[in-house]
């Protein structure tokens, strides 16, 4: 049985948008899945009677606090224990779900990923990662995408061997081509933490790496499964996509692909290199999105990536 | 008189391009002002007679030798002293012309820079620039974007001084707002490089500062006239901003306000911080894109912005 759990509370559209949006995933997970809702019990059954859900259908943890966006998130676990967040990490860390993603605080999941979950021994500094849609139909995942905004070259050969590892089990790609974003395609390009970095990868026998790529070029899916960058260089990129996404929408240009730059649809953003599969959400996210957060957490936890990441790095 | 120089054997369709650029330019830039070719005399006299054009309305500096992109930058001055790059520079630094603008080698004309017209006293690192259209029909500028990829916190402030002097004289903005490129509004947000830049930028008398901009909101025109930023993370985001372009291009997008992305008809990008003004155009320059470019040039001799910069800096 795997025990996908979900903060009911979280996201500005919470609970109704998490409710529809897990029982629209919940005819599509695995039949030995199941979806934990953590939240308020009488809200969610309220909801999903609306939806003519069987509430059974779920498991409902109830809880009766909420963190809001204000709140310290440094503090809210100990001031909020009963938060539907604070929960959620508890019955992680007790092996009581087998995975946890929430649309709500990204400060707040931070800590219980850092403080709860923990990271992985050996891993330097764990990151966030964006998959996004490449024109050739497929995707590519960037890492660090904000977590780790002063990265020394070590770290990025590590989010090298973390990226490799999930696009393998989640994305499905046998061989990643891992590639490294630069100023320039050439070996000398770069700034000195690039430098460094490209020469760690350079002929690495951990992953397959194809050299520098030019953030012209992430996109068309032709270069690189998997970019490793930095996180203030990664959250500088998706936020020009998020630019880019309103720009054309502002100007009305129709089109399929931009329409798939749309972050409201994605899933969640999986922290990558703590002991346990955890994903956060857009805070904005519809039902569509929580149903697609709530299948790729499905997929991370199949994955088994943090097994496969302690075994690397032990 | 104003005396523009420009090479004309840089760039992927040079002389041809070039000549019909300056011819296109000729008609616009002041009475007073004129435009002096640097290249071999037989074939630019040859394409001007081609565009019925008189050969007196430009001077012409004979140069008997061109630098190829393949050669090696930091030698070329001393193995190919009469090409045009180095004539030029050897005019500018004695002169006989008041700017010189190049699409040819960027190296090359990067060595001009530092070592023939070399840095303005008191400027740690000069900058180049990108000006780039914004939605609501203005224009921001974003420097540095590639010139010095590892920046301290001081020369980001300094770039503020520079992009604030250049957005003045040569963008005619009265008052610019200057914007610190960073990965949150919120003024704690950032890597210890974009803290420490928020901190010495914040309340400043040199110029406006209006905080922190994310990538999302550069092209908006709503926030900023001038973003600061390392040349690594302005690099990024011009490659980027070519890359939707490409895109757009090849989904078959047609939008007017991105066609003005098209990096091939901006102008040249000034190198700033230096003690004359030059400009190093794109290497596939085309005759609009060199029109563009003479005009420019011309701009930023009149904007006295290495008189400017040296009398704030002394």
């Amino acid at each position: 049985m795997t025990r996908i759990g979900i903060d009911a509370m979280g996201g500005d559209y919470a609970p109704q948008a998490v409710v529809s949006g897990a029982v629209l995933a919940a005819g599509l997970i695995a039949p030995q899945s199941k979806i934990v809702l953590f939240g308020d019990r009488p809200s969610i059954e309220e909801l999903l009677a609306k939806e003519n859900f069987r509430a059974d259908a779920f498991d409902i943890v109830h809880t009766t606090q909420v963190i809001e966006m204000g709140d310290n998130p440094a503090l809210t676990f100990r001031q909020k224990p009963d938060s539907s967040i604070a929960v959620g990490f508890r019955h992680l860390t007790e092996g009581r779900i087998d995975g946890f993603a929430s649309a709500g605080s990204t400060g707040a999941m931070m800590v219980g990923c850092m403080y709860t979950v923990k990271q992985i021994e050996g891993i330097i500094r764990p990151a966030i990662s964006s998959v996004i849609p490449t024109i050739d139909g497929g995707s590519v995942m960037l890492l660090d995408v904000g977590l780790n905004v002063d990265c020394k070259p070590e770290v990025l050969y590590q989010y090298a061997v973390i990226g490799n590892l999930y696009a393998q089990g989640v994305l499905g790609k046998k061989e990643p081509r891992i590639a490294l974003l630069n100023i320039g395609e050439e070996k000398e390009k770069g700034n000195l933490q690039t430098k460094a970095a490209y020469e760690l990868m350079d002929g690495s026998a951990d992953f397959r790496f194809v050299g520098n790529i030019e953030a012209k070029h992430i996109f068309s899916g032709r270069i690189a499964d998997v970019v490793v960058c930095d996180g203030f260089v990664g959250n500088t990129i998706i936020k020009q996509v998020e630019g880019v996404y309103n720009m054309a929408l502002e100007q009305g240009l129709r089109n399929t692909y931009f329409n798939q730059l749309n972050y409201e649809t994605v899933g969640g953003t999986p922290v990558l290199g703590i002991n346990a599969p955890v994903l956060i959400g857009h805070g904005c996210s519809s039902a569509e999105a929580i149903k697609n957060m709530v299948l790729q957490t499905e997929k991370t936890i199949h994955a088994q990536l943090d097994t496969k990441l302690r075994e690397r790095f032990s």
